[in-house]
């Protein structure tokens, strides 16, 4: 049988040309050059150059390397929060946002709506005056839910003083953010960039720098070696403060690049179009429903099903045809399926997920 | 040309299989696996498993997989020093290493020796009775200083109640470090076992881990997501709080399986024989002299040499013969060759470099 095809919430489905850039690489030596050398210096500058691009990041938002969203994520909290941070909370990764805020000392509330549903409005209630971080996720890799732009646009307005970031690890580079209205966005690379897992990428306002510099103080914790200012030093030489993973970096500009080359007008396009064939498949099939009700708040980068039966049969089918799509997240795990629609993933490999699904009682 | 050989101390040479390795881990689809399935979870035992068995790691020890080897040193000081750290300095690495610890808090004491020398003994004059932590690096990158194992030994014996930190980063796998004297041993992948970087790896007893649970305070800062008790809890299913780098995870595995296969005190035997050839070309060049006058401090898996003459002139005639040296560390940096010794290395690649070096005057 032919390789499967990983629909899953990623790690998942690699970009087709992975192996090409992976052999490049290692053809050109790029794993054995030194990361402080004028060689590492061009590839990093590609990449964020190629990432600004691709996703409009303003010029002077600064463009951090780390290991994994979950860093990216603690970074924001440490650098920036002295004390109140505010988060939305409505699935897992929005939960583990506002936990991990509560675990690093921070006094944090949330706003929040059951998990698998949207938010309407903005709860401003809940707000205290002081809140100094506004913390959102784009979309929820749990449920599946989007928090759309236009909240994320009101929220800037109504709060321009607060710092504002954005979890965009499942919807990054497929759904349009306005980087420009938000402090900090992050993602992984090994979702809709189809990347191996090892790299977590920050954007970041150069009043988030700020702020981190004014909390700084001098033998107190504020993210020591990804320390904001460590990593605005050493990035201003196209640098990283550590040896970072000088192969992921390269990947991640190549596939930038390649994204750039198609455009990501038109990657949008197909990711909508992607979903559309998902969504008919969902709507004829009698066993299955959208775990989300309302249609505003599903995002088409993760789809979310709800299964009459337990998912895992349907799951286990698929996976007998090659194909691999998620389990429900925690206690959904038999109850739903999950279906990533990244890039990565062409028109054909979804027309197949769906004619097997429809063949699947 | 054939590709160049890397002398450089790290990312330097990739292990000769490396490429094979990927070309299998994209082809079973490594890349694409959950990193909370079973089959990510195999990999990850699996390397532990090797990793304990190549190094000699004790039974009760844990082993955690982060982003770099100055990930591996921020968190020791994190997790496990509520106060006071000592540190042995002699060179821009040990130094790091006491700095960190200002930088993050702690009240650090240095014992110090000029870079490039070695200490002879431990200066216990120098230790507050409270030093909770000491920290020293077994092979100084930047110097190419070795702290023997003896030394390390005794201050096992002298004081047994503190916990004990040991940079193994560019000593590991050449150089037996009995892991069992000391609490803590970290490395990166891209130094001694030539794999692409972007992964940091540490041993840590048990007392390590429990010392980090008392210190542990709800609310304050001890890691965060990599505090030692999230990795801790995660490595019992053998998985890590975030999503890591499972290819190099992966990769760290079969160059460990490969490394048994040929067998440890054979390898290590091989790195000595190199040593010899490579201080052999130094002793009769007339431009050249080992940088650390005791024979007893010189690392074999790093040698430094100085040049009479600038040593970019030397580095850059070997540089077009395809062999690239690693130049003096910081303000040595035309005062100074390095080479790094590793597995990687064959012994045929290191004939060439020193009948190289032996040409150019």
């Amino acid at each position: 049988m032919s390789r499967p095809i990983y629909f899953t919430p990623g790690p998942g489905q690699l970009n087709p040309s992975i192996s090409e850039y992976i052999h490049d690489a290692l053809d050109i030596g790029i794993a054995s050059i030194s990361h402080r050398s004028q060689a590492y210096m061009d590839i990093h500058f590609a990449t964020t150059q190629a990432l600004r691009e691709l996703l409009t990041v303003p010029a002077d938002y600064h463009i951090f390397f780390g290991g994994s969203a979950t860093e990216m994520m603690e970074r924001i909290l440490q650098n920036t929060a002295k004390l109140r941070t505010f988060h939305l909370v409505n699935g897992a990764f929005s939960r583990k946002f506002f936990h991990m805020a509560q675990a690093v000392g921070k006094t944090a509330i949330a706003g929040k709506v059951p998990d698998g549903e949207g938010f309407h409005q903005f709860p401003h209630e809940h707000v205290h005056p002081d809140t100094e971080l506004i913390c959102l996720t784009h979309c929820e890799t749990s449920t599946g839910v989007m928090t759309g732009g236009d909240l994320i646009q009101a929220v800037r307005q109504r709060y321009p003083e607060k710092l504002l970031a954005v979890d965009m690890v499942s919807s990054s580079p497929m759904i349009l953010l306005n980087i420009s209205a938000v402090d900090y966005a992050f993602f992984s690379v090994q979702k809709g960039f189809g990347l191996p897992a090892g790299l977590g990428v920050a954007m970041v306002s150069q009043r988030c720098l700020d702020r981190s510099l004014e909390l700084s103080v001098p033998g107190k914790y504020s993210g020591g070696y990804h320390s904001f200012s460590s990593w605005y030093e050493f990035g201003k030489k196209s640098q990283t403060p550590e040896t970072p993973n000088v192969l992921a970096i390269y990947l991640l500009g190549r596939v930038c690049k390649a994204l750039l080359s198609t455009g990501i007008a038109s990657i949008r396009d197909e990711i909508l179009q992607k979903a559309e064939l998902i969504n008919e498949v969902i709507q004829s099939h009698p066993g299955l429903s959208f775990s989300i009700r309302e249609p505003k708040f599903r995002s088409p980068s993760m789809v979310v099903i709800n299964t009459v039966n337990d998912s895992g049969l349907m799951i286990s089918r698929l996976s007998e045809q090659g194909v691999i799509v998620g389990k429900g997240y925690g206690k959904q795990h038999s109850a739903q399926i999950r279906i990533a629609n990244f890039p990565a993933h062409d028109i054909k490999s979804v027309m197949k997920l769906c004619r097997l699904i429809s063949q699947i009682p």
